[in-house]
């Protein structure tokens, strides 16, 4: 049994400032350079003291309006952390020559990605001659849970279908938003965090920006309002927008496959005009 | 407003079996072939029954192994899941030129992740002078989750870290298998679902093999024996492995990068003997 010396390194000549073994990030950015030339308002330098309701209702919408900035800001925040950090944005290159050809950022290309365990991904490409879509099963596998079988997202399965599809670095893949419901229990909640945060570290770490879609956004947008919406209304209006891909969302189980066409038809900025006709305006 | 013309595929000619778009993967393997040649025992066929009593016994016995076996299985498809699928497992090359000298497999790099969001990484390199060690605090940032401001971790920061890091293709990443308290809330279980799946998202995209670890196995082989272990004995059995980086450890709140670097060292074999000496077992 071998006695290890061990080097170790308490400081670090950083080559990014992702080495510095110290570094804990925590964004914070300015507040709204408007809302920060407002005085505060002080009642010993004014000769003519406003009413103290006045003051206090002034108080009280600066307040809400610097939260409003604050939810806004945090929200960009997190929308910039899901975007693919180009090549020349560190120090060191992933992605070989080969990939010059792939660096196409705003591409015509889409994705919409169900992350559910039962979901799936589809791939919309805009060319000259039109629009082609996809769509492909979520890869998943069987894992013993406690002493029961659950189903699990086949990590390595995904990150080989996503190669496959030889995307240019820098699409979009819009990916509907995780919101497990209150009745779900705790394993449902779980497994819809550990789905989504698959899904959105195995596409940034690809060479893709994540945009997350609540399910309300995509579903209002796509007439699928609500409380009335079934997952049989979703196979209907992606058999509607994608009439080739119907057989494909005929049974009951399809609707991962329904939801994800949607969910990128969605990032394309398509509308459904009538339950007959379709429109796309290309964002 | 310009209407679409869809090309939609219907079926597609697969450049891999991903292309397939009725792709829809369930992985089953045959059982363990030496149970397959179990006879089942048929009281027709023999001339001399065995008790009833002796006959069910034999047939729970067989069902317990073939269980076992079973979970086993899982198990192992479930690892199999989490490495890194090698370049030449699918058609196109997501690395290029300069990754040729990247690809390492089974490199002595080892990498222990504490994938909570106040987690860490750490990285342990062994080469010819001996073993040195860095850490990392995990990336995060604040996002709005309701009314509230939540930590969340920052997955473009984290792809750029683990860019940084140069680490070979094929490197071992040992991730703290996620398991949440009965007590923690909905939120805490989604939380621990999402940092789990992203880092498995990210380190598998980027490269690297994942083998989760359950906290008891790295706290027992590093005898912080659960119901006693606190996190102030991880970063004090932290210290004692990494004396150089042990002024990173001092604050009650680094215990994510003492875990960090415990996590590693249970990965690299390297056991505590006494408070006071450590053994490496390369192995």
């Amino acid at each position: 049994m071998e006695t290890l010396h061990i080097r170790s390194h308490a400081l670090q000549s950083p080559k990014s400032k992702f080495m510095n073994p110290l570094f804990s990030k925590v964004v914070t950015k300015p507040l709204n350079p408007f809302l920060s030339t407002l005085k505060p308002f002080c009642t010993a330098n004014s000769s003519t003291p406003l009413p103290l309701k006045k003051t206090t209702l002034t108080r009280n919408r600066v307040k809400v309006r610097e939260k409003v900035a604050d939810a806004a800001q945090l929200k960009q925040d997190w929308l910039d952390s899901l975007t693919f950090p180009l090549p020349d944005e560190t120090e060191t290159t992933s992605f070989g020559g080969d990939d010059l050809t792939r660096n196409n950022v705003g591409s015509d290309w889409v994705m919409g990605i169900d992350p559910d365990v039962s979901g799936a991904l589809a791939l919309l490409k805009i060319d000259e001659s039109g629009c082609s879509a996809q769509v492909f099963d979520s890869p998943h596998l069987k894992v013993m849970v406690g002493k029961g079988i659950r189903k699990r997202l086949d990590v390595k399965s995904i990150v080989q279908l996503i190669r496959s599809l030889d995307a240019p670095i820098g699409t979009t893949a819009y990916v509907e938003q995780s919101t497990p419901f209150p009745q779900d229990g705790k394993q449902g909640w779980w497994s819809g965090g550990f789905g989504y945060g698959l899904w959105i570290g195995v596409l940034v770490a690809s060479g893709f920006s994540v945009v997350p879609v609540p399910s309300m956004k995509w579903k209002n947008d796509l007439e699928l309002t609500g409380g009335r919406c079934t997952k049989d209304d979703s196979r209907r209006i992606a058999s509607t927008l994608f009439p080739s891909l119907s057989p494909l969302l005929e049974r009951k189980k399809d609707h991962g496959r329904a939801e994800a066409l949607l969910i990128a038809a969605h990032g394309k900025g398509m509308k459904l005009k009538n339950s007959s006709s379709v429109s796309g305006e290309l964002p």
